[in-house]
């Protein structure tokens, strides 16, 4: 097996790269043998998602990349330097739908580990009410498509989905499990 | 949606960064406007992880970390400068278990995108024999845990297994496909 870290890097680890996305820390790790080891990680900024619900239905976005076929995933994007989670939530939910929630709230946040700091966090925005129009960086192609629950869990789950795997096996798992994936449907939809 | 990579990093991208376990590479990518952006991705070894059978038996690493809890795993570790992957799965299992194998079969070959280009790659080992004793590193205590198929797909499944999330996401999917999961386990078992 692979000398891992918890997915946290300690207090005392050293920058030694700067970058537009990754930071890389190093540190000196004891070993069993009373050995030292350099370990190194990366941080990277958070993905914050959004799942807009209206009604009965669920707001994916439908997204061209370059160079990539398009694919079903959600809203979002990374916070901007400072900001809290729940605000780059509703930023890119304004900027990519033009909707505003009545009220957003965190319904996961998955940390990656093994030698990535990377928080991963999904929100539902309730209630959303169209505001404005989309408004998109020149590197989007973004469509808006509705679905049911039902078929919110048939795309989210499969491969081509663009959405944290940590989602999709929660996802899998509450597919088997119909008290979970009731739970589920009632923390989207209230 | 994030700007993402297929997973691949250019072959004209830059590389800023060397690191012990990560190296950083930048680029200048054109956007849909026409405008470009320095798009930026780690590279990583590959984690080559090994399945060894003898019999009817799977062995499974169950691994202590430096502060960590132990849990099971894989065998397997990063490849050495220059070292084909099946090379690195022998070197592993030899090492971690004293086992050599008749074979060595490629199982799955991962490749983790989104801005990280990584490999996770599971071989299985078939038919081993013990050769030698655990020769394992300073920072290594594997306690080797010998299982049948349907523990191994209970245990291996669980959050708490260390290996691929996309291993577990195929295996949870495996799990309700007997189909497949009946080819899964004659490709381990011959």
């Amino acid at each position: 097996m692979l000398p891992s870290t918890v997915g946290k890097i300690p207090e005392d680890a050293k920058r030694v790269f700067k970058g537009v996305i990754f930071d890389v820390y190093q540190w000196e790790q004891e070993m069993f043998d009373g050995s030292t080891a350099t370990f190194e990680a990366v941080k990277r900024p958070a993905s914050v998602e959004v799942i807009p619900v209206i009604g009965s239905k669920i707001l994916l976005s439908f997204e061209e990349q370059p160079s990539k076929a398009a694919t079903y995933g959600f809203f979002g994007g990374r916070p901007e330097e400072g900001e809290e989670f729940v605000e780059t939530a509703k930023r890119e939910l304004l900027e990519e739908t033009g909707l505003k929630a009545q009220s957003v709230e965190l319904l996961k946040d998955y940390i990656f580990s093994g030698k990535i700091e990377w928080h991963l966090c999904i929100f539902v925005a309730h209630d959303c009410e169209k505001t404005t129009e989309q408004k998109l960086d020149g590197g989007e192609k973004i469509e808006i498509r509705e679905v049911n629950f039902d078929d919110f869990v048939k795309i989210a789950s499969t491969d081509d989905f663009y959405g944290p795997m940590h989602f999709k096996l929660e996802l899998l798992r509450m597919k088997q499990d119909p008290a979970k994936l009731a739970e589920f449907k009632s923390k989207l939809f209230g």
